[in-house]
């Protein structure tokens, strides 16, 4: 386990930098990283990298998978709200999330957190959310750096970004079936706006409508800073046992870019996405969002995820079944829409 | 290989967001990226998560290695020179070290660049510098983030960290001396400051001598900035023929917390670490910044390597025939302390 502060010393006070909170942070947050680890880790606490022990997990893959992701500018509204453990869970389920639509299962986390000047308890407390999550995605936190940065960040502010590490079976992405034209579209529930879009709207909320985080909002039912911190969702407990599944052809992760870039990224030449805009309604928030700005669909389908934050390709025959099974599991599943023959890309309508 | 930038759209360009810049930028440095590339990279460029083929190289270890770094506040001295490619080859190879003190060889790579606004040459810039220490480590770049981040960084500035992942072979591991007393310590030539201290030497260059990066200081024979932003040593190629070497008992790279904290980062407890600091003559930044802020010693060596970059802990009988192998490599190394019993850590004296 390798766990950093970037620096030290006294005259270096002088110089904006505090050793001593980097070390207090470092002792704040040993037991929540602890709680992440299986039997596969090696070494102790603070050493110069982590490692991990393969042959623990040699039977869950021989391709390894790394992702490495921020959390946009949801920092913000937790520094507004002085509530850290949900963007640390953010980060966290987002990367568990890029790997699983490579087919890939969570082995290893590191995080860095910056910002002009460390504060002990938000450092335990941002660590402490990734923990949680990591824990929940059997994925062990094994490094970190945190980095105190005067200067470079807005004073206040903090900026954290986490690196994972997952495997996946060389067998399975053989197997693993192509996305054709006939194939379905499925769209999973998101628990918000996840991780993306979240520069716009701060913008609309809280400029354009004059908002606080502590505006109760009634079509909301709770207050902005609430809606806005809710936990981006990880889809890996619902998926991971349709990796081997023929009938799966795709997935994509709807974050930064929304329908159209996410969906476009996995689509085959000469095949387009067409997505039924019909065939869900969107959460409050994204109706309240979108008039706050006049958005076009072309926009709001590009910035937000509309309530959707995962999209399958699957045979048609099991789609059916497909959505059955993942609604079952706790989160509503639906045909959004197909995969047809043509040029235009992803078409939202 | 994944590469995203965090944000999207057209509205979005009044909340401060620019897309067409962030996709620009991942045009730019694709085939920097891609040059990195060896057989075991699967898939195609800008998918979710990068993919490697462990058994591309499963001759090299069954144990992953993972560390996370920046470069601290080096990356303001990096925007007031204008150049960008030499901090990204510092964050590469500060974590090309931060493995081989745990005997891995790096495998892949992934960045994490954010700012308030991204500058595409910038980021291609970033990436080239990146690019290049990455295939000189045989090292992947398989994944990265461009985050644009308003509000959160101050305007102008930058912040970059990346995440290593090598393997280290469990036999290796298993076989490495331990560190013992009467081990000789060998101190390896630092290339400069390499990416520690930074925001104390800006203080005392910038704030206290009224210097600017364009400043030219006789003793250093060379401006501010450039010797400012002297690329951090890697040490990978001059060490990894000792991985299984039983005379080598440890290493400690001196990042943050200089001989201090990472020296003790090695040592097993009941020993300590004697650095006779007259052994070696500390290059003339160290001078210069050690009078300028008339640093004691304990500061001095604790938030600067004083021209030591990388201190091994070798059996006494093979020290003199490492130092010189190390040497003949084209990286001066000589005896600068030993291992003794005690409960005072590290001694510099």
């Amino acid at each position: 386990m390798a766990r950093n502060t970037g620096k030290d010393a006294s005259a270096y006070r002088d110089a904006g930098v505090d050793i001593d909170a980097g070390q207090e942070a470092v002792k704040l947050m040993q037991s929540a990283v602890r709680s992440t680890w299986d039997a596969g880790v090696l070494g102790q606490y603070g050493a110069f990298a982590g490692l991990y022990a393969l042959s623990c997990r040699n039977e869950m893959g021989d391709v390894l998978a790394v992702t490495i992701d921020g959390v946009g500018t949801k920092v913000k509204v937790a520094v507004a709200c002085g509530r850290y453990d949900t963007i640390g869970q953010d980060l966290v389920n987002h990367c568990v999330n890029d790997l699983l639509v490579q087919r890939a299962r969570p082995l290893a986390f590191a995080d860095y957190i910056a910002s002009a000047k460390i504060e002990p308890a938000v450092v335990a407390a941002l660590v402490g959310g990734m923990a949680d999550a990591c824990r929940a995605a059997a994925c062990n936190l094994i490094g970190g750096e945190t980095a105190e940065m005067p200067g470079v960040y807005v004073p206040g502010e903090i900026d954290i970004a986490g690196c994972m590490i997952g495997l996946a079976r060389a067998e399975e992405l053989r197997e693993a079936g192509s996305i054709e034209a006939g194939d379905a579209l499925l769209g999973l529930e998101s628990s918000g706006l996840h991780t993306n879009g979240y520069s716009l709207a701060r913008h609309l909320l809280f400029e354009k409508a004059g908002y606080t985080v502590d505006t109760r909002v009634p079509e909301l039912g709770c207050t902005v800073g609430e809606e806005l911190l809710k936990i981006h969702r990880a889809y890996f407990p619902l998926l991971h046992t349709l990796f081997g599944d023929p009938r799966l052809h795709g997935l994509a992760h709807l974050t930064g870019g929304g329908f159209y870039d996410n969906i476009e990224r996995i689509l085959p030449e000469g095949l387009e996405a067409r997505i039924d805009k019909g065939a869900w309604e969107p959460p409050a928030v994204f109706k309240l969002l979108t008039s706050l700005g006049r958005l076009p669909d072309t926009e709001a389908y590009r910035v937000f995820n509309m309530g959707i934050g995962m999209v399958l390709a699957v045979d048609p025959q099991g789609a059916a079944e497909i959505a059955a099974l993942i609604t079952r599991l706790g989160c509503p599943a639906r045909l959004v829409g197909e995969v047809v023959e043509g040029e235009a890309g992803v078409v939202v309508r």
